[in-house]
């Protein structure tokens, strides 16, 4: 960091920690340190997801165990105010959209661009690594996504969910032919909805069993959307060619498989347990490719461009917003409100 | 049919026709006669396959019912006698590999090549479409595939299996980088083992519970094999990067799912039950691509020339030889015999 | 035909013929008569294109030379009027947009689903198969695609235009994160343009030299226009990922592919002659990937779709009409009329 | 680098110096360091490249200039004996075979796993970074990939080579149904034809005018050959699938790519000057996709499971071997002498 830089900024900075499960409480932490290529970045807002949620209610997901405090949240904007000594890309002032893992560059998966799988990677949020509920994270330049000013900082920041529902649609080979159903029409499903008409998709049927959620639904991009409280949706003769699944509900999972076309694609988005029965003699007959994301690669630059040109709308999906003290209210606030999308924690308000 | 050809064909034939569960016998029947764009052929080599013991013992499979006399036998071989008007590409003599399964050719599976998805497909042994176990059978020229004098009749009724093996190996993009598992060895197994080594594939580990089915496929094609008898797949350290799951057994499929690496493929060739338990938190989290395969399409002149050139050896497989009159025990050999591997019926001998 | 159907159909026709070099005739015909598969065709509005002027004024295109008299056009919508006994998929009535090559649909190429590769093509209005400026055409019925009620005569003879364009951007992969340069802003690549645009493509540069149709393009669908005449590709900065070259002018090809990125996509969409000048070097350090269209396969289904939902304006496209009496005039308006884009010929008007 | 390793190494060694155009001699210069993430290799073997000896004779390749003494050389491997301090996967007494080019890791194009096509990439005896005509050399950990006893010294060099072909073999999409044609029989014909055999390419044609060259193709891997000094290639009737244009030479391009075959693949592998006239006409109608290879991604495991099984012969390659002091014979040999194929350099003998 240069000298005019360090001037402006505090050394020591407010943090929402996870000390154990439903034990949050804001710190006073030190502002890190950019390393060479990174810059130092003061947080504007954070979206809240389902797995800080996960993580504040049982300290684990599957083998990541919360073993130490934790500052939980990857959904991330922010502004550069300082960088690395290496640093050529950014500058002070930028306005970015933070890819909240970083891997290590070299391995196999590394070099041959799947990097979102590689065994390295430095993951925030996930123990050991801290996320973005505080005022200052760092970051690797080249993960650090310059954003237009017509993009808000909480858009910026939910262009991380929308990179899941790109990378989803990528998956899927989602285009112009191409006739969709979305299970589940919770934060993931609807930007995987909007992500699955902005590739071109003729058709984009959005199920879920909550009707204000489909009626967000529809608003956004469904061109028709099922209540599957009311219609099974072997019921509905929609025959998708591509099932993005974002319920994350074994049966809803295993039901919305068999609808499947010929030779159509499955990608499991949500997370449903370890163990799923599937239909498998259907995925045989019918030669359906059935896979899963994991995280995403190379997707910020689009998603960018989806939610700055008007094409996504993120802002819509805001429906609450919290300051540093309030994360724990942030993140249980979809179980107390049904109508609750998306909350947002702005460290600096 | 042309004069000359119609005198050295009697018009009745053998055929051997299952009327019911366990009820089979040979009766005479008429000779077919080809429509304008199919070849009368005399049926040379018939190999059994599984599902033509299914349909002995359960007068059944799936929503295919035996609800008429019908001839089994699909992978067959022969000779061209007589051909329809309008056939150009084969003249009587010709020797010939039979793709049992003629589509429709004009919907929109068949014109986006996957012919193996029609809905209109007449495939043979395949209610109400009769069989090879017979003397003569007729099929559209496209579909009768011309083999050179060094490949054998039974090697070219057994293209029908290597073409389930090439499909299976394009499907998982098998390459010389591949490290392969095929999960069984049975004839399946080691057509798809033998493949993968034709496709390029570094490593084939085959696995099965019968010694004398491992140490055939090592002797044909296996780089190691696993007695998952006596060693759990998960404890053989093996990370293959495409499994070929030929043993439809779904515990082994299961535990075999396990054993894939970061963005590998699984296809399931062998039918393993409608629905079964899958391990999705792996094949999501490593980004795991699955599918199955249904037939074939566009297989048969790389089947041939991997028989022909002897990079595949098909005559190794058979290990009994049966006539017309002895359909039911060619179909229950293996049940009896723990070392048969493929029984072949001879319609003519 | 059935009876009701022929009724009210009369036995001749009006057709446009070409019976030599500029030498166009309206002459009678007999109506054809469909044959099992096919459905007879009223036919409502047919476009002119390039072609169909070419061999107005040079009796041939490359190899297929017009050595008897041959009716052009081949963009052309219609309503069924009658049809053979084995169509089951249309009724008269019905409104369709024909798509005008007919494969043999059973061999290789037509089985790996390349039919626009079929060596044995009867395409409209290419010697001796004729095409569609008369009253009346048949068809198979797999390539009488019915269009809604919302879709124009004249959009629905245009999706023939469309195919073109859709047929290139998925050869050239064109998605949400493309930048796309379309060189030639004539209908080709005025439909490119906004097929384009339909399958996601952030930025789209349409280059040509006259302003007018520039504007169109900018109207339509560019986000950005250059006018070749005043500033050279290679000084405009824009680097796409993805060429569509529809100018078939070959400096403009040469100098288009100098710009094409790494790992980027070049497809010829218009005929530049045989034999052309390519900055190979470029394609090789950037390992860029260059092909041509020659037709379509699979295209309608998303061309409907599009021009249907009014993703694509085709009917913008249309400024001039003209009956079958004026085909010359239709087929040469372009040579005289600089504002000229898309003319249409109406046979029943 | 640790104590015990340091005692057993020099402080300078010897390098094969480019000090102009015909201006090489061997110079003392220190043993590099290496960096952290980085081994220190003594180097065993290193082939000669007709790009070595174009910077010998012009100074220059294309953009490339050579402004500063230069080490040559770019096809090597050793052995490991020192490494840096965060090197994990490598030991001193490892042999190697090394990949010469070491990209930044982090820009768009290595994050997209196309690494060798990164602006930033550092490549081997390209201006300003030195080659490998030396006895040490730095390289980082990654690409200094590990082969085993069974591989020679030579031969693991020539995994540079080979890289080339099993980059071109992928990029032309080469499996068992493919018929390829291999224009020129050099070393990197040569091991693109035997590599091509090991995808499982059923034919493959070699082309050249040197007789002794096409024997040894057929000794190696071609199932057919063509003196095209006595038989035009139009004239062979061989139509590829796959075209491998490994002469460089203009005329033969435009000829090769006239015999390509409907949906055929052509990889320009060879380099053939900025600008060559091609048959477009033919590339589109026929819908041929053609792209060139720039180096490699992800190719060594490959190649070196290729040599080692002994599936692609790489020692065969060599036909002259020199000293250190002897680089500019070997660079010109190929000139003198008309048998000879791969000269190999021995910095320590």
């Amino acid at each position: 960091m240069s000298r005019e830089e360090e001037t402006t900024i505090s050394e020591t900075m407010r943090a929402s920690v996870l000390r154990g499960i439903e034990d949050i409480v804001v710190e006073r932490r030190p502002v890190p340190q950019p390393g060479p290529y990174e810059v130092l970045i003061e947080v504007r807002a954070v979206g809240t997801c389902g797995s800080d949620t996960h993580y504040l209610e049982h300290g684990r997901i599957g083998e990541h165990v919360v073993e130490a405090p934790l500052v939980l949240g990857h959904e991330a904007s922010g502004v550069v105010v300082a960088r690395g000594a290496r640093v050529t890309r950014l500058e002070p002032g930028q306005r970015v959209s933070l890819e909240p893992g970083v891997p290590c560059f070299t391995c196999s998966q590394c070099r041959a661009g799947r990097y979102n799988l590689c065994p390295g990677m430095r993951f925030f949020a996930t123990p050991p690594v801290d996320g973005a509920f505080c005022e200052y994270v760092t970051l690797h330049e080249e993960f650090a996504h310059p954003v237009p000013e017509t993009l808000s900082d909480e858009a910026a920041a939910l262009c991380e969910p929308l990179s899941v529902g790109v990378w989803a649609c990528r998956k899927a080979r989602v285009g112009p032919a191409s006739r969709v159903l979305v299970t589940g029409a919770g934060p993931i499903g609807l930007v995987a909805a909007q992500t699955a008409r902005a590739f071109g998709a003729r058709e984009v049927l959005v199920s879920d069993v909550k009707p204000h959620r489909l009626e967000l639904a529809a608003e956004l991009a469904a061109t028709a959307t099922l209540d599957v409280g009311r219609t099974p949706l072997g019921q509905s003769g929609f025959e998708p060619d591509v099932l993005l699944e974002c319920s994350g509900f074994p049966p809803a999972i295993n039901e919305a498989v068999r609808t499947v076309s010929r030779a159509g694609r499955v990608v499991l988005v949500g997370m449903g347990g370890d163990e799923i029965p599937l239909p498998l003699s259907h995925v045989q007959s019918r030669e359906i490719e059935l896979t899963g994301t994991f995280r995403y690669a190379n997707t910020w630059p689009t998603a960018i461009d989806l939610a700055a040109s008007g094409t996504v709308d993120l802002d819509r999906l805001v429906t609450h917003r919290f300051g540093l003290e309030e994360v724990e209210r942030a993140l249980t606030v979809s179980a107390r409100e049904d109508t609750a999308v998306k909350a947002i924690v702005l460290p600096h308000e």
